[in-house]
């Protein structure tokens, strides 16, 4: 493996001090003071890779969203689309539940998304990607031909985003995937047509047994 | 009327204005020098009322959530419970939409849910409250008996705090009594008996034409 730069090393570390510091007192109440204590970096290193707690904040808003679109894309093969969609909230799950970036990045972009445009666009691109998503299922048969795809994209993205707040402000975290498999049953009966509910029940009921599995291990 | 103290006068001018700034710049990018510039107080007389900037944060969430569960409990009269509920989550939406403390105060919960108790507290209560409500409508028939009350509370609050984020950062909270409608109309599936999801699809179209006439005004 090749040698990682210096000046790559001291960011990273930079980074994970951050999502430390974020994590365990939050994003208000940590300062660059606070970073610079941890990392043990002088003042003009930190500078140089950051020139504010934002451009920090928003570094690890990048990160966090990268992987995990790289998560749910992994488990969009060929799938029908409303497996896929149901799968890759599941490893998106896993990932915020064992991935303290991950979680911390999707705490900040609550923070951010009404001030920074950039995060917001994280937002529109999650709903657009959904709305896709069960625009496919429908023509497909799995979702609901009278319902609207548009509507549908926002409610099934907020309903997981209220789960993420909930989740990492009640129980830090750790119970993510067990309530996004809990929002996934509750929204069968309104997104699938009668005939399907039983397949996705035990569709729902397999990826339980995997996932809680899964990050149990 | 009584007049007011000057002194209280102060506290709600400082309150004000902190509102204005969260809601145009962010919490994390106010510091307490933009507060005493904007309401022309003294650093003084600032520090008098509030010690630190968490502790506007945390008054302006304590008001908010006042103002919020008022509006809930306008409505809690003797009607089902499910119907109470469904009123109660657009009164309040209506509250969001035009209240800046209230809208604001909301977006400061979630921030601080993860650091501050009493901030979390706010939501527990209020998924507490629709467990309560979810179990008497079931009771009066209205929710499916098969439902566990718990996990649809936090499902139905976890969704509608999704509804209040990304009214909030997509559309700066303007929407956000016609996505608690589009909410709520998807919910219906999920939550009501069969035979009931006409009555309380006619009743949300009922409640649509009130609520969304008056926010036109």
């Amino acid at each position: 493996m090749a040698r990682q730069p210096r000046s790559e090393i001291t960011r990273r570390n930079i980074i994970n001090a951050a999502v430390d510091l974020f994590d365990e007192v939050g994003y208000a109440s940590t300062n660059l003071g606070d970073i610079i204590t941890r990392v043990d970096v002088t003042k003009g290193a930190l500078y140089h890779h950051f020139d504010s707690k934002e451009s920090l904040a928003v570094a690890i808003i990048e990160e966090a969203v990268r992987k995990m679109f790289a998560a749910y894309k992994l488990s969009s093969a060929s799938s029908p689309a409303l497996e896929t969609l149901i799968q890759g909230t599941l490893v998106a799950a896993e990932l915020a539940s064992t991935d303290k970036l991950a979680r911390t990045g999707g705490h900040l972009l609550v923070l951010f998304a009404k001030f920074n445009e950039l995060a917001a666009g994280h937002y529109r691109s999650w709903i657009a990607e959904t709305v896709d998503q069960i625009q496919k299922a429908q023509v497909e048969g799995d979702v609901r031909a009278d319902l609207d795809p548009d509507s549908v994209g926002h409610f099934v993205v907020g309903a997981l985003l209220g789960v993420h707040v909930f989740s990492t402000c009640l129980e830090d975290g750790s119970d993510i995937v067990t309530r996004v498999l809990k929002a996934w049953e509750l929204l069968l009966p309104t997104l699938v047509p009668e005939a399907s509910v039983p397949f996705f029940g035990q569709f729902i009921a397999r990826q339980a047994s995997r996932h809680l599995n899964a990050s149990a291990t």
